[in-house]
């Protein structure tokens, strides 16, 4: 089983400081994802910086399309140097095939299903059927300050996307000592967000995450 | 029953774009929006564009945000200049009930439940309960591309939406024919934007809705 990648989340309010995570973080991540909120603040800018400054890494515009998926695939994809775009569950399956459809005119380009709210297993049959075939697991930051944490549930589901084929990443306040809870799910990415990026010593955080998955997933 | 605002979605992709549109119909105009597309594109500086721009106008941020509520409401409402933000149907109640804190902070701040997707009216009922009274009823683009059209169905829905005490603004390909369809809802705004953006000339076609609305709901 593939040792999944490591993603980190900047959901920073502003692009500089982003930046600073990334200056400091990059030689040890996978993935680099611009957040919702680093994309609603700094716009595709932020997506051609990080496709700037960091040539070889996957980039993720992770903006939960709801609607217009063709045209933001083109934009955040096509002409803005992201590989991967996210579309939310909500949105109709149109948007899913537009966005895909868009997304594979270019390399490495694909679309990931946000898991976020709620989405029926009968939904990702369709999203299956249609192509996709990346999806994020989702425990929201607002959802986790009311007290929810992972659980029997999470990784339930987590396993039977996985048997239905989908690369599942995973995120949502994920600590070093959450990821042995999804041994045997071959995780496409851990993504994290503020637990590395606020880290004492965020080059030890992402080394201690990588060392993890290396223990469980080798 | 009041006239219905008309708010015209900035769904552009460059901010110099949407600029041209705002120079023609502002004056027509009650709401100005920063679509989904243009926030992930120009981010907050759309927002602080309209405000220095339109002093006088509601300023729509319609992320459709799905979680961080407290601090994207912070930095659309409390820091870019907008009025409302929209929180989408698919968030976890924490998200809404950050986001209104936070909106409530500032003069004329509010949330907006954009209702795209799969939402039930149980969870309208618990929005209503934690005092959210503004929701966007929406039929989006990809679907109509599929062919769904406003239907008894929607109008329904909008009415039940309406007795539950939300101010509806309804969207999503809107014709000046569609208007009559809603009469008897008190509507809070139709909100235009391809329609009006495109149209030959586009002053007449905003006049044309007012025209329409004051038609209908005088």
């Amino acid at each position: 089983m593939a040792i999944p990648l490591l993603q980190l989340a900047l959901d920073n309010v502003s692009l500089e400081d982003a930046l600073e995570s990334t200056r400091i973080l990059a030689p040890e991540l996978d993935v680099i994802e611009a957040g919702t909120v680093l994309m609603t603040t700094a716009g595709t800018q932020a997506l051609r910086a990080l496709r700037a400054l960091y040539p070889d890494h996957i980039i993720v515009s992770d903006i939960k399309v709801a609607d217009a998926g063709g045209l933001l695939a083109k934009v955040m994809i096509g002409e803005s140097g992201a590989n991967w775009m996210t579309v939310i569950c909500a949105a109709p399956i149109a948007t899913f095939e537009t966005a895909l459809a868009e997304a594979r005119k270019h390399p490495k380009g694909d679309i990931q299903a946000e898991l976020f709210g709620n989405w029926t297993f009968e939904e990702a049959v369709e999203w299956r059927k249609i192509g996709i075939k990346q999806a994020i697991y989702h425990r929201g930051r607002d959802a986790q300050a009311a007290g929810q944490t992972w659980g029997d549930t999470d990784i339930k589901k987590i396993a039977k996307l996985a048997d239905m084929g989908f690369e599942v990443s995973v995120t949502g306040g994920l600590e070093i000592s959450d990821l042995k809870l999804f041994k045997g799910i071959p995780v496409k990415a851990f993504i994290a967000g503020r637990t590395l990026r606020d880290a004492p010593d965020p080059i030890a955080e992402a080394r201690g995450f990588k060392e993890e998955m290396h223990k469980w997933w080798s």
